[in-house]
């Protein structure tokens, strides 16, 4: 990406073996997310450009002489982050703030949006999958990179089990998802708000048991109807604007969870008495540990009992990626798979 | 109180039964709250004057006709809120937020800061304790009417156990309780930040392993040094103004959870990727449901396992309360009881 809506495919070097940790991967798909959106609409011009994409499935190809775990030939997923795997902070299941890792797309790192990626600390980083590359389970497998890791992360914070009652906030990937998490966990009452037809049509086939159109106070009210004036247990907010925050404010029930993966887009927020404070609201959630869920949320995933790659509705070659990007900006897209 | 500074004691009528689920309770003693003194600084004058008090022992004289659980003659804890202890909310522990409660010295009821008192919803709201008016253990029965609950809903909501380290952010009552609290949960490194001495030593009695005088940057960077550069998993915050939030974010640990048990005295804060979001640290807290910890934390007050009534260091007759809020305003007194 060279600046605001200005995404080309070029040629680069292939990326080789640094450190003894690294392998190399043939990247076999990744996709576009909606955080790479922001960049979209945000990027200064940038003459170098930069590469993107943290969400990809490949095939090891080479591996440096202290890896372990994986072999040349080796069907992988990658999380959105690449972590050591054995600090106190990736073993307490927080791989996001992994001592030793980081993020793809800088710093040296290349991005998931490309043929090939080298990939540091390869044991701690990438999951062995038992599929083929022409698996009809790819796209649901690159889910667990990110979006599915990320709505699993939003239920698991927000506390969500049988017994509660949840709200999802947007119906992008990450929201549609968190829906299909909470319904894993067990949650009866599953409210989604959005109000793309299309993608609110497969958050009920993910469990959602209503959906809300409105926003604003208009849908903090048609919750609250459907909650006994009470609003729910948990608020998965999967958005990251000021609106979407406080539209959880509005249907939190007393001593509920906010739980946010949506990248805030604000710094400031209410969080005093009449907010947060006074009912005992709680306010969690962050960048999701994929890598912790990947193991957990795979057998589901192979057996065929979710189908979280519904999220993809289109796919496109490398070459064409930036009509990718256009497309999902415009909401032609929920999420695009590149091959 | 008529206004900022201005308490008085007058006569008034005695208070009478006036709903069936009512009791009347001659006070023993209560005593002056942190939260007491923002209208000792900021009350508007107030012709009419308000009551005072939400913290008291007592006798229960007579109860209306629905009260079940209790008699003349019984001896009662009243937590800060009064809650009927049958709805999903008090089910819950959640009896701030009772569905039918509400707060003393306010709304036609009065306060603990008097002779005597009308309590609603008697069954749910008042605790019996099995001692006499004379008891030495009235100190420590009397915390458990707000800041020894309070502190204790701090740990709890912060996750405290044996596993987690923990920042305590201020020296007052319910500090130093949180302290107790935090140690009673099992943690095993406590840092309590505070710098006046006489209360950070009683801080020490009840469990600190630390005690960090400084404040702000030079605060967080002693904190850290005490916990290999990381801060603590669980801060609890027991002040409720912006800078100890800040401190509190400075000392927090990825991951971490920052309890708030201090009144918010701001209702805007930091909260999005540079400050919780981006190391998934959690915000919790609120006003504590004393009520839900009474029956939990009371038999180690009456074996005398725990003295959290250490907390008092000066009593006061009720016709010398003004004094009790000056001694107080001015940090001559930690805490004072009134008689």
């Amino acid at each position: 990406m060279y600046g605001a809506g200005d995404v080309r495919v070029i040629d680069v070097p292939d990326p080789v073996i640094q450190q003894p940790t690294d392998a190399l991967v043939r990247v076999v798909s990744s996709c576009v997310c909606g955080s790479d959106l922001h960049p979209y609409h945000n990027l200064p011009v940038l003459p170098e450009g930069k590469p993107m994409g943290h969400e990809f499935l490949g095939v090891v190809e080479e591996i440096g002489a202290e890896v372990s775990t994986l072999a040349k030939g080796d069907f992988v997923i990658s999380p959105f982050a690449w972590s050591d795997g054995t600090c106190d902070l990736c073993l307490e299941g927080l791989q996001t703030s992994c001592r030793h890792g980081g993020f793809w797309a800088g710093n040296g790192i290349g991005g998931g949006q490309a043929e090939a990626i080298r990939v540091p600390l390869a044991d701690g980083t990438l999951v062995k999958a038992p599929v083929g590359e022409d698996s009809e389970l790819l796209p649901s497998l690159l889910t667990l990179s990110d979006v599915y890791g990320t709505g699993y992360h939003a239920a698991r914070k927000g506390g969500v089990t049988a017994r509660t009652t949840v709200t999802v906030i947007g119906d992008g990937a990450v929201g549609l998802l968190a829906v299909l998490s909470a319904r894993q966990l067990g949650a009866e009452q599953i409210i989604l708000m959005g109000r793309h037809k299309d993608r609110t049509d497969l958050g009920i086939e993910f469990g959602a048991t209503h959906v809300v159109a409105e926003r604003g106070e208009e849908g903090i009210t048609k919750v609250r109807e459907l909650t006994r004036g009470d609003g729910t247990h948990v608020v998965l907010e999967a958005v990251g604007h000021m609106p979407a925050y406080e539209q959880a404010l509005g249907v939190i029930r007393p001593g509920g969870v906010i739980s946010r993966v949506g990248v805030p887009q604000y710094e400031e927020a209410p969080v005093g008495f009449g907010s947060l404070f006074g009912q005992n609201i709680t306010l969690t959630g962050g960048p999701a540990p994929a890598r912790a869920y990947i193991e957990r949320l795979l057998p589901d995933v192979l057996d065929g009992k979710v189908n979280p790659g519904k999220v993809f509705d289109r796919t496109v070659s490398l070459e064409d990626s930036p009509a990718a990007y256009e497309a999902m900006d415009t909401r032609q897209a929920l999420k695009v798979m590149i091959k």
